[in-house]
């Protein structure tokens, strides 16, 4: 039986905390998550992976939905490390406020890495949790990246969904 | 059947990369994956949680090992978010060298989040990918924060382990 919160592909749109996801920034839809890509990436490639169910915090999953969105993680990672060509990743949960969490919903960054991708290897963090104290490296900070148009993310999820086969078959 | 690289509970260590942990260091052993105190921990609470199998990437993990691996990260970060009166939990893998994984052999940190806790909400992660180019907070810099010794690591992950019911229940 599916908990009443989650939201159905019919519908298609995804609820990201308040914000509404059409379905084509969107491209993976399983029983109980979906990956979509994002409006301000810190580097190509980063998506983030959330359950379907409005939730805020980790251990507000179900076992299930915990088991769901790492299964979908392992998928997408591989899928974006190879498309970005990347040697690495970073994977992260903001869990919390304090931890840097801006959206009030369960979701797992995965972030395509590459040797010398920021000046200091950990400046992607100064991105990640939004720090607006500093301005050392202004062409990556937060509040001067532009939004991504819609079509440029709809392209980008067309490319991801193609690398993954039954990218929706797990929705309902 | 048990993969042939586990390490079994009998011989009381866990192997962590080429670094070989006491079983006095860990504080919840799983069929798959063990919990872990920190030889220098970024903030009081900060543990790790590890496959007992020895591999170094995201996605050489099999499915089970993926499961289990978040279905204790949950339990533990409950625990340690309330032991440690954390408001919020910093949840990240450093998947591969470029994303400042320092040992080889995939580990979820699981870190408790207070407001305030840095001078830069994030500068968690200068410590996490242990740069050495940012000297301007030394009170957290990977180099100057002092080893602990045995008996401190060994008390804390005795404390965690009266507060986790069947620590070691899923041990073999």
């Amino acid at each position: 039986m599916v908990p009443p919160q989650i939201t159905s592909t019919a519908a298609k749109t995804f609820q990201f905390g308040a914000i509404t996801i059409p379905l084509s920034q969107t491209f993976l839809v399983s029983k109980l998550s979906y990956a979509l890509v994002n409006l301000k990436p810190i580097r190509p490639g980063h998506v983030l992976i959330a359950p379907r169910r409005r939730t805020m915090r980790f251990n507000d999953l179900t076992s299930e939905e915990v088991t769901d969105l790492f299964a979908q993680g392992q998928r997408v990672s591989k899928v974006v490390e190879r498309m970005f060509n990347a040697e690495s990743l970073t994977l992260c949960i903001q869990d919390g406020p304090q931890a840097g969490q801006s959206v009030p919903h369960v979701h797992l960054h995965v972030i395509p890495r590459h040797q010398g991708d920021f000046p200091d290897n950990d400046d992607i963090y100064d991105v990640l949790e939004g720090d607006r104290t500093k301005k050392k490296q202004p062409h990556i900070d937060n509040d001067e990246r532009k939004p991504r148009s819609a079509q440029e993310m709809a392209e980008e999820a067309e490319m991801l969904r193609k690398e993954l086969t039954g990218w929706n078959e797990g929705a309902e």
